[in-house]
């Protein structure tokens, strides 16, 4: 999506150790309107799948997923992190590493909002080693619900996790692919 | 805004200890027609506002106040809640503390994004003993920015966050005031 493109060779920040900031419009202040623009970009990437519901997980997915369920009239279920040692009630659990802050921890869906007839679309801001979107791949699975695919606004294509999704046989669209980025040379999409 | 009482009083349940179960709609699973309905109303009662941004505070505050952003064509901050000790480079910070958890954190909003000249509207799902309320209100006056009001989803009228938060002067906007509430009696809301 160029507009997206643009905006991350405007306002984007490339950290060392393959950080790129994008937090002035997608992961603590928040564009809404480049949301908006996104989230019909996904509805028109997805328009000949039936979706039921949009699964995110906590906290800067939210925010996409809200706007771009407006799109498919579904309802959003957000994945919770927990750090709770025993987890009470009637959830869906998975692990996931962070890559940002390095540890551990759990993602919960109650098992009310992930029935066998729903048909999942995923929704994240990022998709880096894929840690995140695995695990809520994992608790579809667990629901016995359908994945119809997953839907990122910026993919690193330089880690491993969008070869690993898809190699999993689970369709991905991401609105804009960074195969390279450094502080000296820029940001390189792919075509 | 009866809709939002209608279905409280539909699927919400209410539990011991004070807790109302909404997560169908409001706080785990999302009815992003409901918050459109809830932000519209938003809208109308700071109509007459100017309003530059929306501030939030992550998890659950985030996908409504996305929603309601679209009617104000503002952008979202949300505030982080942080365990970090160490709370590296320009941030305002406040402290929360938890009724449900039971702990206290830190939250914090990049000085980037609340800028003297910026006039806030808050935008949560629950008003309680307004910890979180208190909180961003402290940051929205750390950055020297004006405070337009705090707009509400579901207030707990009998506890005593929203008297403390309007006593300090601030506009608060509560969709729905429960007045009390009981496994038994059912919910009241205020007139």
């Amino acid at each position: 999506m160029q507009l997206l493109k643009d905006r991350i060779v405007r306002d984007g920040k490339v950290r060392s150790g393959n950080v790129l900031k994008v937090d002035s419009f997608l992961n603590h202040q928040l564009d809404i309107e480049l949301f908006g623009e996104s989230g019909k970009e996904f509805k028109r990437r997805f328009a000949s799948q039936e979706i039921t519901k949009i699964l995110t997980i906590e906290a800067s997915g939210i925010g996409i997923a809200c706007i771009a369920a407006q799109y498919f009239q579904v309802p959003v279920v957000f994945a919770k992190k927990t750090q709770t040692k025993n987890i009470a009630g009637d959830v869906y659990t998975g692990k996931v590493e962070s890559f940002t802050h390095g540890r551990v921890y759990d993602i919960i869906v109650s098992k009310d909002f992930l029935k066998p007839e729903d048909r999942i679309l995923l929704i994240d801001d990022f998709l880096a080693n894929g840690a995140a979107l695995l695990g809520l791949i994992k608790l579809v699975k667990d629901a016995g619900a359908t994945l119809v695919g997953a839907g990122i606004v910026i993919e690193k294509g330089f880690q491993e996790g969008g070869r690993l999704v898809r190699e999993s046989g689970v369709r991905v669209e991401s609105l804009a692919i960074i195969d390279s980025m450094s502080e000296d040379t820029g940001i390189v999409f792919r075509e």
